[in-house]
């Protein structure tokens, strides 16, 4: 049982020499006469080089394939083992991972899960989030929630800069918020869920209180606090509300061009088998320098593991019908700005989505000519209709 | 109370624009009237633009000052302040960052407490690793620790890639390990500490375990793992045995030239605020790509700390009058290939180095026309002496 990795090499490397570096040097290495009574296992232990390719820019790309007993059936191993010490060795980049099927862990909930959840099965998923980020009270927070809750929104989360800290504890935020939630059930019937974000020193036993008071969702910064820390977090039983996996930090291990990881592999491979339910990642529509074949890659990652893709950035109203036309229903649009810096207020930056969703056919762009005034119309009006 | 960042940027990027994104954005962001009552918190949050400069190459660093109170005196947190979705934004490295001298964890030994616990204060300390990394069953690292123990080392850890499988399960090869341990006590009166890799799905747990099972040092592999998870080890109290911090995987989140963090970013400062009790990290003696200037960085901002640096990478008998001119004689040595594959045996491996030490002048390389026969000798002619 192995598992292959494909590394980019700069023109002037040599990919035989890496490649055979990479599957000796990450694996059991080299042994002398004195080990000869134990060479199957130790054989067993070693990586094989597989294709070798020059790409048209003189890129050249290695593929190796790692026995499965090397690791442990987790992200963090499997990290040790394909880039651990060979990361510092000189430019190489981690451009794809092939793990099987059921490696890792699989989400509780997932795309399923959080759709039988909101009761919601034919559309994408509308995500808002608190802004400012941070500055404003507990109080504050259930006020904006409860703003945009009653105007239908599906779900909110936490700025991810927002932690447990002075001015609005986590708790404190979540209980005032959960009054809203309980508020809203008992009007309206429906569930809004608050990924509320879980911090601090051990973010296992935060995020259980979390759900001990009442959190029916949680956002977690996968990358700053570490694949180990969420594997924890999907993988305990008392966590049984979807967590949304945010990225930042992903800029550090993958934005450089020779270096690190492509963003597919981090967002995408390794968060779909990491157990969480749903990943947060930058949408090409915004202005952050992403490529869109490498959003597709998450997007396709993600779901075929039954994971919600949360494209963020350049999210708002006016955009809808070419988003459909990308992704189709099976999305979380997570919107900042897009909902809560509405030219109007935040309710009608939900109502907007809402009437985009009913009047949208994907990849014709609403006309401000034909749009009839209201929430749609002023969120075109101030972002444009792509 | 605030803590500074120093961002580098590639010349044709305004550094001014990029400042300001940078202190709004990763912090309160932006409001508006409605939210002019809470203008006071709202502004304390906020990132102050400081020095902005341009380097000769081009290159304009600017420095950045973030509010403590934002954060959790932790390291994960501070990542996704300084440089989480901002990672993701274009080219920029973290270059430096200062932290409060209190900020986040001290060692619970650190040099101090590993050299009492060893009863050596004078020289520098000589550490092994076992090898081949993956298929010797848990007797034959015990039979390779025999050797090298008995034969005078101070610290031996296992491969960084060595985790909890099949061919040999951790505890089996504590277990067969602290017999030895156990029988040199005995026999000698001398301490050797074994750093046991933590692994698995609960660090914490599996490294308490390991130290009621008699580890008397741990390694781990604190990137892949995350900063959390090396947090929690570091701050449990049950965990009364020096950590062994390992860099895997820091050079995808460091040797981008435009991308990233410096190396003593990640491996000096937010190791030294971490808790761990000693680092590895890349010597510039060996063949990977490490500037020196990183590196003395490193051991500086580890020893100010009280935290033990463990360079790494050609580290051999021959180098060592080099070394202790680089670094005196608060440095552990980790020699891999420059202890196991000595052309005698590992035991002439651990015995070339403390001839060595024996017989250093700082910065008088060897002179093989004088070195008498034995290990040391037998070693400068595989290695050379530089």
């Amino acid at each position: 049982m192995f598992l292959e990795v494909d590394y980019q090499f700069t023109p002037e490397i040599d990919p035989n020499r890496q490649a055979k570096i990479i599957a000796i040097g990450q694996t059991a290495g080299t042994w002398d006469t004195s080990f000869s009574h134990r060479e199957t296992t130790l054989k067993s232990h070693l990586a094989e080089v597989g294709n070798i390719r020059t790409e048209a820019t003189g890129h050249h790309i290695a593929t190796i394939h790692f026995p499965l007993a090397n690791i442990e059936n987790d992200i963090p191993s499997l990290l040790t083992m394909i880039f651990g010490k060979y990361s510092m060795a000189g430019p190489a980049k981690v451009i794809a991972v092939r793990l099987p099927e059921n490696y890792g862990k699989k989400p509780k909930l997932g795309i399923t899960g959080i759709r039988q959840h909101l009761k919601i099965y034919d559309r994408p998923l509308i995500m808002a989030i608190f802004k400012p980020a941070l500055g404003l009270t507990a109080e504050d927070h259930a006020a904006i929630l409860k703003e945009v809750a009653f105007a239908g929104l599906d779900i909110i989360k936490d700025d991810e800069i927002m932690g447990d800290i002075e001015t609005a504890p986590t708790l404190q935020r979540l209980k005032a918020c959960r009054q809203i939630l309980d508020q809203l059930k008992q009007q309206t019937g429906r569930t809004v869920l608050y990924a509320t974000n879980v911090t601090g020193p051990n973010p296992l036993d935060m995020a259980k209180r979390l759900v001990q008071e009442g959190a029916n969702a949680l956002l977690f910064n996968a990358l700053t606090y570490g694949f180990s820390a969420l594997e924890q977090l999907t993988s305990d039983p008392e966590i049984n509300v979807p967590i949304f996996a945010h990225p930042a930090l992903a800029g550090a291990l993958c934005a450089a061009p020779d270096h690190g990881f492509a963003y597919s592999v981090i967002l995408g491979t390794f968060m779909a088998h990491s157990g969480t339910d749903a990943v947060l990642y930058p949408a090409h529509y915004g202005n952050l320098p992403f490529q869109a074949t490498e959003e597709q890659k998450i997007r396709d990652f993600l779901r075929q593991k039954n994971v919600f893709p949360v494209p963020s950035a350049g999210i708002h109203p006016g955009i809808v019908p070419k988003v459909l036309a990308d992704y189709g229903n099976d999305v979380i649009l997570n919107a900042g700005t897009g909902i809560m810096d509405h030219p109007d207020n935040p309710a009608s930056g939900v109502q907007a989505f809402f009437e985009a969703l009913e009047k949208t056919t994907p990849n014709q762009p609403f006309d401000l000519e034909t749009l009839p005034a209201g929430p749609l119309r002023r969120a075109v009006e101030k972002w444009g209709n792509q």
